[in-house]
Order: C-alpha cells, then sequence, then structure tokens
C-alpha cells in the first residue's frame, strides 16, 4: 500500500493565488515536481519528462499572469500526455518495443492547443502497447499491487496522486473511463471526434481523445482550450460551449443503466450504485431503468454485445498499421495479444466490417431516441476497484457502452468499494457535451 | 514540345500475356524502367525510386502468375506513390523542405493494401509542398513548358508517359482531376473515406486518396484491391463492389453542369464540352441542365462559391500542423504560400469553422436531391488545357465540386483543346462509386 492517501492537485484551485500574486504557475510546477520526484519511482507512471522545458514554459506563464494576461484558463497548467500522441519535444513509443524513442519532431493536435494555451507538457504518459494491450507496468497510486487500469495508465496514475492536475488520454474501448474509475480521478471522453486527433497514433473510429483532470471542471476546460484552437477531427464539429465550465444543471429524469457489464459487477459495487441511485432520488431526480422504462430496455439490449462487435471494429481498424509492421518492420517486437489482432483482423473482410459498422450505427440510433426520455444515462465505470496485478488493465466492460455509441461521458471518483475508489459514469449524447457536462456536475454535487 | 506523343502504358491489357506465358511482371517493369530512364530527366515526375525492390517485387508476380496464383488483378503492377504517403523503403517528403528524406519506415494503410495485392511499388511522385502549394516543378509529357497540374503532379504526368501504368494520388481541392485532365489520363476520385487514409499527411475533412491510370477500369481494379484489403478510412465503408471493373451501364439521364467555373473556361474547352453534350445525346441520353430543370438550377446555385468554402475549410484543417511545424521546427523551411495558409487560419475560429461545415452540408444535401433525377452528372474537368509555366498549377475550380460535395467523380481524356489533353469530369453519389464508374465506362465507351 501506499504510504498514504492520493491526493489530487487542483490547478484551477490556485489561479486565484497567481492573480493575487500570492503564488504563481512556476511555484505550482515545483510542487507537481516535489511530489513527482517523491511518487514517481514508486507509481511509474511517465516514460519521458521534459522538467527544463516546463520550467521554461512556467515562467512565461507566471510572467503572463503577474500582467494580469494568461492566454487561457489553463495558461501555467502541467500536463502529461500519453505516450500515444505526438510532442515535439519528447519521443512518442506508443508503449511498443518497435518505437522505443522514436520521436516525430512536431506536436500532434492537441498538445500544439495546449501550447498555445499556455499548457505546461511536463510529461509523457505510460499507456499500453499501442493503447490496448499488454500493460507496460504503472502501479496504482491507491495500492501498489494493483493496476491503475489502461490504456491512459500514466495519466491515470499521476493525475491521482497530484503529480499534474490533468493530461490527456483516449478511449476506443475502456482506457479513460476503466483508469480514471481505478485511480480516482475525473475523465471526460467527449464525443468522437470531439478533440482533434491528428499526430495521435490512433486509428479507432469509435476512439476519443479524453481529458483526466483533479475536478471535473477541469476534465472541460483543458479539452475547450485545445478545441478553441485546433478544433475537433478534420471535418467534426468538435467540443463546443462555453470555455469555463458549465453550469450545473440538475438533470430531470436520468437513466439508470446496468449494461453487458452487470454480471460481472462485483457485489459492493452494484451496492454502491444502488446507495448513488438513492442519492439521486434523494435530490428529486426521476431514475428510470430497464423494469420501468420501454426505452431504457431498448438501450440495454442494443448494447448488449457491445464488446464484441467493438473488437471487431477496433481489430479490423487496426488491421493497418500492424500488417506493415508485422512486415516490414522487426516482428519480433510485436507482443503476441498484437499479433492475435493482427491474425483475428486478416481473417476479416471489408464486406464483415460493413456489417458491423452497420450494427454500431443501429446501437446509436436506438440510444438517439433516449434523448426525449433521459436527459443523460448513469451506470458504474468498472465492475469494482481496480484489481490485483499488472499484466492485466482490468475489464473494460463498463467504459464500452459509451465508445460503441460515440456518445460523451464522465466518470465522477464519488462511489467506492473496499475502501477502494469507483467510478459513477455518467453517459451523454452525441454532440452534446456541454450538456452533458452540466448534468454530471449537478450529480457530483451531490455526493 | 516533348519527342513524340505521351503513351499510356495499361497493364490489365499485358496480363493475358503473363496467363500464356509470353510474357511477365518482370518484363512489363523493364518497359516501364525503359521509359522512366528515357523521359524521366524531361518530366521530373519521381522524387524517389526503389528499382531494386521493385524488380525483386516483380519478380515474386512473375512466379505467381506463371504458377496461375496471382495474389489480385494488380499482381505486379508498377505504382507510383504520392510523396505525402508513407512507403516503408522510401523517404516521404510531403513536398516540404521541412521533409526532405523523413522517413516513417513504414507502409501507409493504401500502400500496404498494394503490396499485400502485388503491386510493385517503383517510386514517390511529387507533390507540391504538402499536397497543396507551391508546386514542385514536373513538367507536362504533352508540352515541357506546361504544368501537369497539381497537386498529384508526379503521378499524373509519370502515368501520361507510360513510366507506371498507374498510380495514387490524393484530393482535398482539386488535386486529382485537374491534373489528370492537364495530362490525359484516368483518374478516380473516390467517396471521400473510400481508400483508407491512414499513413497518409492529410488532415483534410473532403480529401480523398484517389488513382490514376492508364484505362477507367485500372483506376477502379487498383481502389478496391486496396480497400479489400485495408477499407476506406476508419468508421466509413469503404470503396465497394466488384473486384474487377463494373461493366458499362448507360445513364438514363445526365446532368450538365457549368459550375462556378464556366466564367474562366476557355472559348476551346467550352465547344469540346458542347461537342460531347452531342455524343451524349446521339447515344440517345437525355441531358438535363440549369436551363431546362429546376434540380440542376439548385444544385449550381449551391456549389457557386466552393472554391472559397473550401479554402475556409482546408485552412483551417491544417492549422494543424502546420502551427508546429512554425513554431517547433524550422520556420523559414515553410514557404510563404504555407505561411499565408496558417495565418488566415489563425484567424478564424471554431465557430467560423463550423459554419462552413454547416454551409457545407447544406450543398450535400441539396446535391443529394438531385439522385432521383439524374444519374450522374458531367462537366469539364478543368477550364481548358494545361497552362504553360510550372509555377501555378493551373485553376481548380472546375474539380472542386467533387470535393466541397464529397462524392466520387472521374476524370475521362476523351476531350482536347488546342491539340492538348482535356478531361470530362463525370459525377457520382456518395458511397455510389460502382454505379458512377458504371455510367463514366459508358460515357468513355462512346467516344
Amino acid at each position: 500500500m501506499a504510504d498514504t492517501t492520493p491526493t489530487m492537485r487542483s490547478y484551477r484551485a490556485a489561479v486565484k493565488s497567481f492573480e493575487d500574486g500570492t503564488s504563481s504557475p512556476r511555484d505550482f510546477l515545483e510542487d507537481c515536481l516535489s511530489t513527482m520526484e517523491k511518487l514517481e519511482p514508486d507509481i511509474g507512471a511517465f516514460v519521458a519528462t521534459n522538467v527544463e522545458g516546463a520550467r521554461d514554459a512556467a515562467d512565461a506563464s507566471s510572467a503572463r499572469w503577474k500582467e494580469g494576461a494568461p492566454l487561457s484558463l489553463i495558461d501555467g497548467m502541467p500536463l502529461c500526455i500519453k505516450h500515444i500522441m505526438e510532442t515535439h519535444d519528447m519521443p512518442t513509443g506508443q508503449g511498443s518495443d518497435l518505437f522505443t524513442g522514436w520521436e516525430g519532431n512536431r506536436d500532434s493536435a492537441a498538445v500544439a492547443g495546449l501550447r498555445e494555451a499556455g499548457g505546461v507538457i511536463l510529461a509523457k504518459s505510460v499507456t499500453t502497447e499501442f493503447a490496448a494491450q499488454p500493460a507496460r507496468g504503472t502501479r496504482n497510486p491507491w495500492d501498489l499491487s494493483r493496476t491503475p487500469g489502461g490504456s491512459s495508465s500514466g495519466t491515470a496514475a499521476s493525475v491521482a496522486c497530484g503529480m499534474v492536475p490533468a493530461g490527456l488520454g483516449t478511449q476506443g474501448l475502456g482506457s479513460t473511463i476503466r483508469p480514471a474509475s481505478f485511480c480516482g480521478v475525473y475523465a471526460f471522453k467527449p464525443t468522437v471526434g470531439g478533440i482533434n486527433r491528428g499526430g495521435s497514433f490512433d486509428t479507432i473510429s469509435q476512439s476519443a481523445t479524453s481529458t483526466f483532470a483533479a475536478t471535473l471542471e477541469e476534465t472541460w476546460e483543458v479539452a475547450r482550450a485545445i478545441t478553441a484552437r485546433v478544433g475537433g477531427d478534420s471535418g467534426r464539429p468538435g467540443v463546443s460551449g462555453p470555455l469555463e465550465a458549465p453550469a450545473a444543471k440538475k438533470p430531470r429524469r436520468v437513466a439508470m443503466l446496468q449494461t453487458e457489464g452487470w454480471e460481472q459487477a462485483e457485489e459492493a459495487a452494484k451496492m454502491a450504485l444502488a446507495d448513488a441511485r438513492g442519492v439521486l432520488v434523494d435530490a428529486g431526480i426521476e431514475v428510470i431503468d430497464r423494469e420501468s422504462h420501454a426505452g431504457v430496455a431498448a438501450v440495454e439490449a442494443a448494447i448488449e454485445g457491445g464488446v464484441e462487435l467493438s473488437g471487431g471494429l477496433n481489430n479490423w481498424e487496426f488491421r493497418w498499421p500492424l500488417n506493415t509492421y508485422a512486415r516490414d518492420m522487426d516482428r519480433s517486437k510485436l507482443s503476441q495479444e498484437a499479433q492475435d489482432r493482427l491474425e483475428f483482423a486478416e481473417s476479416m473482410t471489408l464486406e464483415d466490417y460493413q456489417g458491423l459498422l452497420r450494427k454500431r450505427q443501429q446501437i446509436r440510433d436506438i440510444y438517439g431516441g433516449l434523448a426525449a426520455d433521459a436527459d443523460v444515462c448513469v451506470t458504474l465505470s468498472a465492475p469494482g476497484p481496480a484489481p490485483v496485478g499488472h499484466g492485466w488493465t482490468g475489464d473494460a466492460v463498463f467504459a464500452v457502452p459509451a465508445s460503441i455509441l460515440g456518445n460523451c461521458s464522465f466518470s465522477l471518483p464519488v462511489l467506492e468499494a473496499d475502501g477502494l475508489p469507483l467510478g459513477l459514469h455518467v453517459l451523454g449524447y452525441p454532440e452534446k457535451d456541454a450538456e452533458c457536462f452540466a448534468a454530471a456536475r449537478a450529480i457530483s454535487e451531490l455526493f
């Protein structure tokens, strides 16, 4: 077990001290660095850091705050970046032995947006190989014997223990909501295409770049600072709405989902969700579910099988580049898991894939029908707390619905099971990220 | 003027000789290499070649044909690849001084698909900088004093004079239809997302990877050989239909478009199109236009302004990576044109961009309404023959409608003006590439 309870470090909470001159982004960074120095040897969240570059950027930000002219709400915020996204000053190894030390010499779009907003890019954070499997050894700050989840392992773990206030991840299956749940941090997985994925080694059509932070508000403000500058994926509107976190708006009606994960959920997790339901009801929020509402039952039926469907889609969509890696590079540096996925993909045809796309669209259409009846949906972020061990990143099953649906969702670290964090998963509707945030904020404030 | 009329070299036409053993893909490659040796010093179509690798691949293909077991219809076909797409064995310089010699050590998705189909990747072909501007000096085989068009300059020029039977390009504005017209080759710009763009330095939402070939049939068969193996862009169905070129199907009714290019069109080009209209009518095809049909008039009105709209969209969508190139790399190696585009993009907001996206969707919806009334649309591929000079790649205006609409289109080298090639541009509907091909084939056979 770690010596102490992990403590998140909010940048937003410190901004007042920059404005009144009692502190500065450079001071804030030094606190982060102290925490990093103390905890990183145990946690293993980072693959690379650029401490001197971060100090320079923090000094420049400190000068701007002193002049009362910050570039954005997050000017000076230290951040870590998932190791599949290019940064001009650090390698982008994708958690792959094939790409160890690979340098692109440019920033990915999201990182370029962060730097334009004054963000301080401190580190590249551990990912599983190619944001899939296997794990690359980060430990959970709540219990070093446990996984932090994956694939955004390092981002979740480093935010959880205050090495950085926020960072970037992605999710194509369960790579954001699951580690946020296991590490007890806030996370925002936008609508697919919501944050520009240019320069991120991410070929998955249902994947989205996501934000992890010490507060719910910061998940929003980091995302919007990026999209104001570099938008979403080309051709997509991108995360829109106010630059500052939207005000809380209590949902009128919430759909409680079980999802196909219910069978795997631990009793303690089910009880935590039942308690959360009680909190919502006590607050005057109507809760509907598969028993009480045909529309919810239709969604539950539609998302059943989402894990297998996601597997087929994601495998085909990673046929390339795995095919060229296996043929033209050193195949022995691909994990067995990657080689198995390639073999799976090579057994598929374009027509198989097109069938999966149609199936996914049907599920999305059914989910869209629920918008008239429920402001947001709520379920668990994971079937239980982080499992013991570092080889497996845990079950993604509760995170998958938001991936297959392509909608926005948040993990709120407001539940617990067995004395460990457990996330409450709030799901909205595509391109309605601001509305979902407002509901999630209202729900968060009830706990 | 070049010594002789440029002659295209069809691989499809040679396949019978591989089957009966009178020739082989290696023999075919050697013929290509002879032509290349003779003409390339004047044309300047290629940035890099891998002759030994091509010979090895051609030998392997020759063995397969000898055994009666080719991997695909295009097994052994020599191809060139636009210089923005990664190839594991040649650099990918993007026509940019910043990326001269840059090696990614992997194949882009389309190239990986071609190699799996037995394709022989001979060369990387010249592109304008970042597939935009300025030009990089390729000369037109029909008249060395003229541009081959851009941005797929080297692919169009090399196919035109038989250095290769086919190659890959892209189009986000006019980069396929225009050079195909100027060089007198066949080209197929699929529906957006039709060919997987993984590993292509192409961030433009209305851009598509395209095929250029010596015959119309080969434009199809190259595209389908790719998509059968690596599909379209992630999340898109990809170019579908038979692997062999669909049979000709004479359209019942064709819409003749003027487009916003009509004002710039040369008299000789207008006369050529009028003659083509006569050919269609003589063949029993009904031709409707803006004068005779309200639906066509609505489309003409909708696509007016497409050049400016495309400029706004494309500039925003290339804000990244130009922003990191300008800030983190050697800005002096960016052309003035690129720096101007970045400045334009930086003057835009996300909300400006979202407005342009909505405008584009409106145009697409209006165009979709024409499907009930016209099997395909027909217009010029360019306002006239290739202009003299190598600094400017010519006016893209007639190619732009297919870019802004995101639909499939073909350029057929069946017209001429001033003794130089001019393309007939056939436009279909999104995801109806096979149907458009069948109509284009029927039209092509009338000339």
